[in-house]
């Protein structure tokens, strides 16, 4: 049953721990090796037996780890790359967690070998609004998809041990060119996340703020779970697929624009369109993927 | 205990039955009749138990009832005026639950004596994306609010009258001004929805539809359940409150655009300023109404 010995989390928060806990739960990892700059972080995740031990240094631990999973946030990632660089991580595996896929594959184009196969970029499609290690749960993955978007020199052991890491973790896999993946999450995840945070900071801003949070059914607070999300994570996500972002973002502007026109003319012929195919859509979507 | 000893419900669907239900379970009504168009759904909610009867001619009920709540579509609203003026109201309380109130001000000063002081607009806040007599539940209206916005006539025995009413059926009670209720309400309610249906029309007509519908993560599906909700019914608040909605509208727009600049320009201080602004107030509001 066992398939890694051991498994390096670089960045033990929600996704990182997660990831343990559902490994652990499924029985195949040996064992579990924690890193991360904040020893009170890995303190707590061996506490909470999400990890075994932990490492401070976690340049010592990349030869004799069959998988090093960097699950840090996005702006650490420059750092952990540059010191992989000076290990020796050719017979090691090394994948990650993040939302955006291209900038992964130019920082392993910047620092790792060009003969070197083990790289595999991989994106779980799952999170909480809630972050840190305190969050992670075994189940997170469940029912949920990863992204695995293979480099050119990805090997395809590599990929397969990725993929089973994920199986095992509850997940389905699917593979994905790289910009289409960062394409497509621009759309269906980020701009989500900006229109969340755009619409509080706008009633957080408003002259009646107090009587509009007041009054405010569940289904504003629904409609902005995700605007709890953290914002430096989400502030980074911006800067690595400002391109793709903005191009849905001011796609949907325009789409605004066009309701407000509607309204602002009395077209309701239009409006109730809009409104119903919106509604057809999202009902069929999620009888599809039956959440 | 008995408060009311008849209630007229023109309109059982989700908020007319659920307020029947409520108000059965407080035990404070002796009959509770329905009426309405389709007799095929009065008999399903005789068949619910969620009214006593139902007449297919609401004019007949309207003088011997304590209390007529008017919980049709808006767009009905006009036509059932018109029949109330024909009856002998006067010693009646009539009520309502729509979510803009300064319509219905204008078709009573349309259809009913400038004498009459029994008309006490009101509007639960509270709602679910399912719409009809088979959605309605008891609870709908617990731990919410409902606002009353008495016009310039309504007497304060009718205002307490309905407010018991409400307080029965498990909400808290609010009284406001008309306008100012239009106002908030285009904020923190209207805009939310066409900020959502907006998004999944969007993402619907977007070149990669099904990808983008397939990578959706569970934050997709939670920011646009209120795009699931009834077309008709939007589309009608859009236009009887499309004053101040435009306005809310326009300025989310000019928000939106406000982060399109920072991302393409790169200013990632001000981009992680507005997210911090808006996870902070949002978990700050959460905490305060503790939902």
């Amino acid at each position: 049953m066992i398939e890694i010995n051991r498994l390096l989390i670089v960045g033990v928060g929600l996704i990182g721990g997660s990831l343990a806990l559902a490994l652990r739960k499924a029985g195949i990892v040996q064992e579990i090796v924690g890193a991360g700059r904040s020893e009170h972080n890995l303190k707590r995740a061996v506490e909470l037996d999400v990890i075994d031990r932990y490492s401070l240094n976690f340049a010592d631990e990349v030869s004799n780890s069959d998988i090093v999973v960097v699950a840090t946030p996005v702006r650490a990632m420059n750092s952990i790359f540059e010191i992989i660089a000076t290990t020796d991580y050719h017979d090691s595996i090394i994948t990650d967690v993040g939302s955006v896929k291209k900038p992964l594959i130019e920082l392993s184009e910047k620092f790792l070998d060009s003969s070197y196969t083990g790289l595999v970029p991989a994106h779980p499609i799952a999170g909480r609004e809630h972050s840190g290690v305190e969050a992670a749960c075994a189940e997170l993955f469940k029912n949920k998809q990863t992204i695995i978007t293979p480099a050119k020199n990805t090997g395809s052991h590599a990929v397969e041990k990725v993929k089973k890491m994920w199986l095992a973790a509850g997940s389905s896999v699917a593979e994905m060119d790289v910009e289409f993946h960062d394409e497509i999450l621009s759309a269906s995840s980020h701009l989500p996340h900006l229109a969340a945070f755009g619409l509080v900071h706008y009633i957080a801003n408003h002259k009646n703020r107090q009587e509009c949070f007041e009054l405010a059914a569940s289904g504003f607070y629904d409609f902005t779970r995700i605007a709890s999300s953290d914002p430096v994570m989400w502030r980074d996500i911006c800067s690595a697929n400002a391109v793709p972002i903005l191009q849905e973002l001011n796609g949907y502007i325009r789409k605004l624009q066009e309701i407000s026109t509607c309204i602002s003319v009395g077209d309701i012929e239009k409006i109730q369109e809009i409104f119903k195919g919106a509604k057809n859509s999202r009902d069929e979507s999620l009888r599809l993927n039956s959440r």
